[in-house]
């Protein structure tokens, strides 16, 4: 696996392209992105778990029912959710797309990040997709990964290759998250494409071990949007012999969508709303995977150990707290923390009790901008990592002001 | 049921005191407070559901084993947990209260409240108890809420009186939450007395389903912390005829704990780390309680609830989000959602969808210090009221501040 220069139009066959329409009131901010495949494409998404969902994610999901799409579009400034004309609004998206491209409505996956519960103004999408399938480039992923921005401070993209049956595969990614420009919430959206040839179920397995263990353990605020959503285009053009079962042409596709999942998700994490440091909290030994999962989430979504970390302050006392009132079995009197940067490392617990520390060098490890947290359970095989950031006085001032 | 002036002080028999004894570093900051009844006492307490717990709660579990007591003590400063040595110094503090009060060590409760992981310095406890000891008086309760006291900005203390069986029965209470002088966690503890004449089970029974519907429907920051308790002595002393089991004396003495400890449940809110607004928030017609619960608990945590309404942003969308992804099985289309405070109220959400409001009158009513939240789900019987504040900088400067 070798990472490539480039995003979501590295594999072949992708073209994009990113405009300002006219959704949000700053010009100089793009708000709408097209992604396309000069061919057909297998297609697989995963979606918020939220009971409050976007209009975008109806549509979506029923144009994915036969595992086929073959271009994306998606807004941000307004997150068409809870309006009463919000299913409408999402279908007339896919067909204006549909129309200029010369596909059908439903080969369209469409997604929104924005505000909630203000009616999506149609007519600067309708007069923008012509200009925006007109500027459809190579070059145009990184004005697409920029028109899905919101109070994202950097774009997030990536690309890698393998070989998989002696053919040379591409897999492209752009993420966004977290925030509004209108402050709203952290809707994460991921768009992958790949020129793999692979079944839609098997992209489908692929992209939904991958987002568990990568996107699925990022939090930077505990509030689950009503947008999220990931998903990922396969148009077959590397011409590898297809994938349609498990084995070790699976095995090697899996591991990229794992890596380039799991690189966004960091970028997402430490691009969090008023974000200063990147904290990356691995659980080892636990009973299962459930738990360590849910343990390692506990910890990095805990506002006290967030504001310990803004205040550089290993405050440990706080990570055990949010380790203990994870729901589930385990014992706590054998666990160790340690938490390192490239500063070093200092052990701050064993067995459940504190260990003196050097508060100075503490210090300086903690003033870094990436913080890794060990947890060792010592009970057990379960393993798992989660992705989150500092809480600050950033991220008070991004969400507490006004909307207007 | 009526108020009356004081607080734990207030019921027969009962007097308290707090001093400055030298666990903290601020002399003008009392850190031990004592609590004691002339006559022995039926009791009964709740504990924090943290799988990581401080020692007292272990020694104080045991010591109520038998369902009574005759005194309190607790400290501030240090939480006494996730010390090696911790349970043997809370038994010490038992030991050390006892012999200064002529009592057994197991009829003490003991508590403490402060930075975790620090070793408890017990000198200062021991050289302290006699003179604190001998402050014991009806005015000590305004020493004794100070002593335990953290980043609490105001005393919170309450008592009130009702006619059971003839006699007139008093009830004091006095409670801490949230935050640490060093800040640490939202520790939160209610001390009750009574002079009422009730069983142990029954006090048990009463003070379980008060807490149930009270503090624990209370969120600062969403971190449970390890230390949490409410307990509470019952004397006798008001001379009613005893309760021992369900009917009209429970059911008064049942009203007046659920009244105090909701008063109580609502100042520690109020007083939240960094907080400028109280914020209650009703759920109407859930499924039932337990989700009604969830759901009103899950909104009063939100990080982006909580900084819309310290910037007066009526962004009701994340209300609607947070319901969304509050666990459990009921529908989202019906809901309807408005803000009140004591400058009016606002609709700004009917059948699950925005409905046009008055954007300057929102802006005013959320610029109060009281803020409610009224949700209707329109779909059960199920009602539930939870309590929280808005996250401000202060919130993270509290919490961010190193510990030393």
């Amino acid at each position: 696996m070798k990472q490539i220069h480039g995003g979501v139009t590295a594999p072949k066959g992708f073209t994009a392209a990113g405009i300002y329409c006219g959704i949000r009131n700053n010009p100089n901010k793009k708000d709408l992105a097209l992604l396309y495949s000069e061919v057909p494409c297998q297609a697989a998404a995963v979606y918020t778990q939220n009971k409050v969902y976007g209009a975008p994610i109806t549509v979506t999901r029923e144009h994915l029912v036969n595992g086929t799409a073959q271009a994306m579009i998606c807004n941000s400034g307004n997150a068409n959710t809870c309006n009463a004309d919000g299913v409408e609004k999402a279908q007339k998206m896919c067909e204006l797309a549909a129309n200029a491209l010369g596909l059908s409505p439903d080969d369209i996956i469409v997604a929104s990040t924005g505000v909630i519960g203000m009616p999506l103004p149609i007519e600067p999408i309708a007069a923008g997709i012509p200009a925006l399938a007109k500027a459809l480039s190579k070059e145009g992923h990184t004005d697409a990964v920029e028109a899905i921005m919101t109070t994202d401070t950097k774009p997030k993209e990536e690309a890698y290759q393998i070989e998989i049956g002696g053919k040379t595969v591409s897999i492209g990614a752009m993420a966004k998250g977290s925030g509004m420009i209108h402050p709203n919430m952290a809707t994460m959206l991921g768009f992958l494409t790949t020129d793999c040839a692979i079944t839609a179920p098997m992209l489908q397995k692929a992209l939904k071990l991958a987002v568990d263990d990568t996107f699925n353990m990022v939090s930077v605020d505990g509030d689950t949007s009503t947008n999220d959503m990931v998903s990922i285009l396969a148009n077959g053009m590397a011409q590898n012999p297809l994938i349609d079962q498990e084995g070790p042409d699976f095995d090697a596709f899996l591991t990229v969508i794992q890596e380039i999942c799991a690189s966004m998700a960091k970028k997402i994490a430490g691009d969090g709303e008023g974000a200063t440091k990147l904290v990356e909290c691995s659980v080892h030994h636990a009973p299962n995977t459930t738990l360590a999962k849910a343990i390692a989430k506990s910890i990095i979504t805990s506002s006290l150990v967030k504001t310990a970390i803004f205040g550089a302050d290993a405050n440990w006392g706080r990570i055990l707290c949010a380790i203990g009132y994870t729901e589930g079995d385990f014992a706590i009197d054998a666990i160790s923390v340690s938490i390192s940067s490239a500063k070093g490392e200092i052990v701050v617990c064993e067995n459940g009790a504190g260990v003196p520390f050097d508060e100075a060098l503490a210090k300086e490890i903690l003033l870094q901008e990436e913080i890794h947290m060990d947890v060792d359970l010592k009970q057990g095989e379960g393993e798992a990592t989660a992705w989150g950031c500092d809480l600050t006085y950033d991220y008070v001032k991004i969400n507490g002001d006004y909307r207007t």
